[in-house]
């Protein structure tokens, strides 16, 4: 959570009049989001998010998300839906700041992952993976496979800082998945960090009521985001493997878009892979948080762990997929 | 700004069941408040405030607070409105924590003061005070002059640490209040905190459209009031004052509630006591806070300057009383 800049009153109010939406009745800083700033905005005809992109979003890579969120609305998907000033453009600059007004979307995330709710996420994470086959923007993944020994050497020694033996696993980790990683699976437009924060349901529900948060989105494999989302949902708090919460998701993401037999296959490889990607920038944040930092670094270790589980992983019937 | 505590999406599910205000559809940490924990909570009928109480604030004391809230909302004043459960009980659980849902207040706090919300503010903090007469409930100011000295001797040398010289003019200051404090002057429930956080207003407009967190308030000289907000919204960055601003404060607050001879003669000594209330609770903040701590606690020397100030002040007339 975090709010990183603060807006005034009196520049809400204008911001706001270069819309369509009505005039503003409330605005309070919410703590949701931790790369920016995000705000409930009222007005008097409906909720909207206004977000800040602060300084760890490329502005660059602002009209492929923003776009991306325009295409997926368009196309039925439940998520922000870019709201487009009076001037039709959607992205605009506050307080120094690109910033851009979205829907205000329902739903919650869920603190606590049960069976259903992997099930949910299966069907909308192929149900945004077949919307966003045919959006005409692409943007490389800059935390793939290659980007990860670069990522890693920045590193230096924090490794066996945090574990002794860390940087020698990790080493030998790169060098298996430089060699196995799988070249031609189907790609598209991935998430790339469907953690719990980004899915809404509604309590009790086993539906997702929407997805946020397109900030890592890019096209890579579509297989390496179901593995980002093993990795994310199916571990239990002790690092337990929940194979009936993986079988959900599979299951439910096949019954929308089917898997090929090698996308299956590939799964431990990309298990292994995500483990790694998610280690080593938590490692990196580790590192490079000064004391005292607003955000508290989430602890690698936890992906040590996984790192682990999907390495003695040698057959995808580990996860559940024998029984689709 | 701060979300100390975190409710689980079933959690607040289950919350909600036992009012009638419909199903919770979404549910945010918003940053307001730094004593408790404040949420947002659309149901599908209409948005609330969710608080939970965190340890500065004394559970014995929120039937006062609360009852109060349904007191001033029942005479039409525009502050939260306690949300009673369908067993009728407002102040509830909720993860260990004591819990009650209020309505949701429209309007933004001014980042930036401006001369017409002082104006706005002087009419909202009379009508508060009538409002508040034939309220039966009491509490006593545990902030009051005479809780100021065993305060300042709970910060042993902290002073000198932050201004040489300031212990003794503590110390002098206190003599001079303990000796000039009025002791007769028309008392009833004072806000006791009415900083800008607490006020709203919609952008560009004078009139207050609510008044919110009443955690401090209590039983007090109604004038000692008057003085909290000529500290709090008169002067400018740069610890300048602004007289135009207190005068639209004392001309709106007369307007609604005349003051007594007593009352405009005592302002410059409750200016005074109000100035080193502030001085001495973020002085101890300052001493106790530990480094690291999610709230960076508010710097002492603004108070200082604003105490230099009053000090100086021979007759009510400096704060524009003269033009009534």
């Amino acid at each position: 959570m975090a709010v990183y800049t603060d807006v005034s009153d009196e520049d809400i109010a204008r911001f706001v009049a270069e819309y369509d939406i009505g005039k503003v009745v409330s605005f309070k800083g919410i703590a949701e989001g931790v790369e920016n700033t995000n705000f409930l905005l009222h007005t008097d005809q409906a909720p909207f998010i206004l977000t800040l992109y602060e300084k760890r979003v490329n502005p660059d890579d602002l009209p492929f998300f923003l776009g991306l969120m325009d295409h997926l609305s368009s196309k039925g998907l439940n998520c922000p839906t870019p709201i487009h000033g009076t001037d039709g453009v959607a992205l605009r600059r506050l307080c120094g700041r690109p910033a851009a007004i979205t829907s205000f979307l329902q739903g919650m995330s869920p603190r606590r992952v049960l069976p259903h709710h992997c099930a949910g996420l299966g069907d909308a994470l192929a149900q945004f993976h077949l919307a966003g086959q045919d959006f005409d923007n692409y943007r490389a993944n800059a935390l793939s496979v290659k980007s990860w020994r670069p990522l890693f050497e920045s590193c230096g020694n924090g490794a066996d800082d945090i574990m002794p033996g860390l940087s020698a696993m990790i080493a030998a980790e790169l060098d298996y998945l430089e060699t196995n990683w799988p070249a031609k699976l189907p790609a598209g437009v991935i998430h790339a960090d469907l953690f719990t924060d980004n899915v809404f349901f509604f309590p009790g529900q086993e539906e997702v009521s929407g997805l946020i948060d397109f900030y890592f989105a890019c096209n890579d494999l579509l297989a390496y985001d179901i593995a980002i989302c093993m990795n994310a949902w199916c571990f239990e708090p002790d690092n337990s493997f929940n194979v009936t919460k993986a079988q959900n998701l599979l299951a439910h993401y096949t019954r929308t878009r089917p898997l090929g037999a090698d996308e299956i296959a590939a799964l431990p490889v990309l298990a292994r892979g995500s483990a790694l990607r998610f280690l080593l920038t938590r490692l990196y944040d580790w590192i490079n948080t000064p004391e005292g930092a607003l955000v508290t670094p989430k602890d690698p270790r936890e992906y040590i762990s996984k790192l682990r589980f999907h390495q003695k992983v040698t057959s995808p019937a580990a996860y559940g997929i024998g029984d689709l």
